[in-house]
């Protein structure tokens, strides 16, 4: 029964047209989890190529984005660039783009067309707030779905009401992992059923769906809602020691019990303001002011082992300098040097998800723009002169 | 070759064993693809239950992390509560918890044990840091995850350097995507391949896998890694304006000129510090200076249309309850009210990946404790006195 497979989702073909990371990032995944994906880039190539530090085009965010992925350089606006991708959709499983509603359908690549050359492929298209609407037409970048799905009201400022942004693209992100999700579901669904479709993912869809479990389940209740910025969950349990910043929180009784402990402070443990969650919840302020105080006099090596002595969570606080040494991240070989001919010695986190009957050695690097240009036309049966001539017409773009 | 199913997992089983938040959202998305998941409880119920306003011992964020999911609460350190629940592994697809490493197999639910009832079946195990190393053991809560991942770090306060936590859960959501996206994968794999496996999921890998796409990124060159503080997406675009707070921002030259347009500040677009993208990163400080002075003066509503005819990025920053009203989440179809008998009316996100032929209309409601006790009991071929004995010696909890 076992077979010997290069990741769970060997033998599929992903032909992807997305750009900078709401796609790219989906079909990493699911190219780290074997399957074939097939970048399809302008001949100048996508705009993250230059975002980061760069390394012949493979900045070092566009190889965080774009592991293990073949790329084709092509010019779609000519009939043969276009016909090319037309032969690849013949042959893949799924097909994926993230341009705005609207203009795949003006590339000549919309569904119709593409379900026609492939009657059961998997087609995706994400986008920014949907297909239709007041803002389906308008720019969307991550910022704006921030603002528009409640993430920057989760952040803003409790004094002065002022709104935050979270620093990292989390709605792009988001975004990835509830579309690779779909499509490895439309997959399974495709290989029982035998039917194809079109899956459709909008961003702010995607982030309300994420924030809405603890972050906005106080509207559930219809004509019950309360505000859902009072009582939320995410106290932020940073506390500075002697020497550094960690976080230490004490949910049950019994680890309050083990955090006074801890701090050699066992009279809190019969202080009537404490006694139970509901107790603590009321007197927090007090109860941080406290603890705040007591954790500022020890050092954090200390007081870590004595706090997990006591079976209170709790943890450094750590740069991401200093996480690429810590033990657990090591010991869980989470981040995998890679040595490429080309780029370098490349450093990037294996895939979280690890399957043990069909384990993943992802690529941990990614292709230089056309990097699989001769190839993939060989492999459509295109002979060494057509591929010269395509270059010298710029139908695709000779590999610098 | 179109059948008519209710969602693209319709035919699974999943036999649930987790609790708070990274497995329950895992399992919920994939019930709203239409799996069957059977949530297996204690007696009393899960924690989360007991988390936010109470409707017959369905909180609302319990109920946002476990819709339409089936309830069985019994007593597995009975020995009759253990036949049952597997008796129940023999019919499932997916097996699914996420106690401390070394819980489950004392309970008696090990992988050995549920792969000998089924030989096929998907073994999926989420923990915090890894089922071993230095921090395997010790209690992990999300914010420890959090402090380990970097995720403090990104959100740092760039004057005093003090680390703050993102205010949800994030680390425990990010891990219910990425292992909803590995078990759709897995099932996948055993469709085409025939292979059951033990897929395993770390609170910990899966945040830095999350965060370092761009978060992280310039550690990816190994001895040219760069502070990835320095230079980092992220910049908080928030604005007020004369009577609210949007968000706007010009990326391209062309976006830039809309907002000097949309601003009546036409002489902008020739000072020479804004000319490049690059001039305006260096001149960061000055423009966004002059930029947040001008959108002052404007009305929010008249600023954000003359932005959007500029075709320059832009949105209000939307709190929560306002997010209910807005014109393209009503346009999305977003947020759907259901009347259940019993907890009344019920606002839910409906999910955002939408699959046109396989359309998902989820069960909007969470379960009551013990819900399907005698449904399930009665599938598995127990009578009525069997069932009425298994309340009365405490092996099931009778449904309050």
């Amino acid at each position: 029964m076992k077979k010997c497979l290069k990741g769970p989702l060997q033998g599929i073909r992903i032909l992807d047209l997305t750009q900078v990371m709401s796609g790219p990032i989906a079909t990493m995944l699911l190219a780290d989890q074997g399957a074939e994906v097939i970048k399809v880039e302008l001949p100048c190539g996508e705009s993250m190529r230059r975002f980061g530090k760069d390394n012949h085009g493979v900045s070092d965010t566009f190889l965080s984005s774009n592991r293990g992925k073949r790329s084709l350089s092509i010019n779609l606006k000519t009939q043969k660039g276009l016909e090319i991708v037309k032969q690849l959709a013949k042959t893949s499983d799924v097909f994926i783009q993230n341009f705005r509603p609207g203009t795949i359908e003006r590339l000549g690549l919309g569904e119709n067309t593409v379900r026609n050359l492939k009657p059961d492929i998997i087609y995706v298209s994400i986008n920014g707030v949907g297909e239709s609407g007041p803002y389906a037409k308008l720019r969307t970048y991550d910022p704006v779905i921030q603002a528009l799905s409640g993430m920057t009201d989760i952040q803003k400022d409790r004094q002065s009401n002022q709104p935050h942004m979270v620093r990292i693209v989390i709605a792009d992100k988001i975004t990835a992992l509830t579309s690779a999700q779909a499509i490895s579901t439309a997959l399974f669904c495709r290989e029982r059923n035998g039917m194809g479709q079109h899956v459709k993912i909008a961003m702010l869809d995607a982030m309300v769906a994420f924030l809405w479990p603890e972050g906005m389940s106080s509207l559930s209740y219809v004509g019950e809602e309360r505000d859902p910025s009072v009582g939320q969950l995410g106290l932020d349990l940073v506390y500075k020691t002697a020497d550094r910043f960690i976080t230490a929180g004490a949910v049950t009784d019994a680890e309050w019990v083990g955090l006074c402990r801890a701090l050699n402070r066992t009279d809190l443990i019969e202080d009537d303001r404490f006694c139970s969650p509901g107790d603590r919840t009321r007197n927090v302020r007090a109860r941080r002011e406290i603890t705040s105080k007591e954790i500022r006099t020890w050092p954090s090596a200390a007081l870590l082992e004595r706090l997990r002595a006591h079976d209170v969570p709790c943890a450094p606080v750590l740069t991401r300098s200093e996480l690429l040494e810590d033990p657990q991240i090591l010991h869980n070989k989470l981040l995998v040097i890679h040595d490429d001919p080309l780029l370098g010695l490349v450093r990037q986190p294996r895939p979280a998800a690890q399957f043990d009957q069909t384990p993943v050695t992802p690529t941990n690097t990614a292709p230089v723009l056309g990097a699989d240009n001769n190839t993939l036309l060989s492999e459509l049966g295109y002979g060494a002169a057509e591929i010269a001539n395509f270059t010298t017409n710029g139908i695709i773009r000779e590999v610098s």
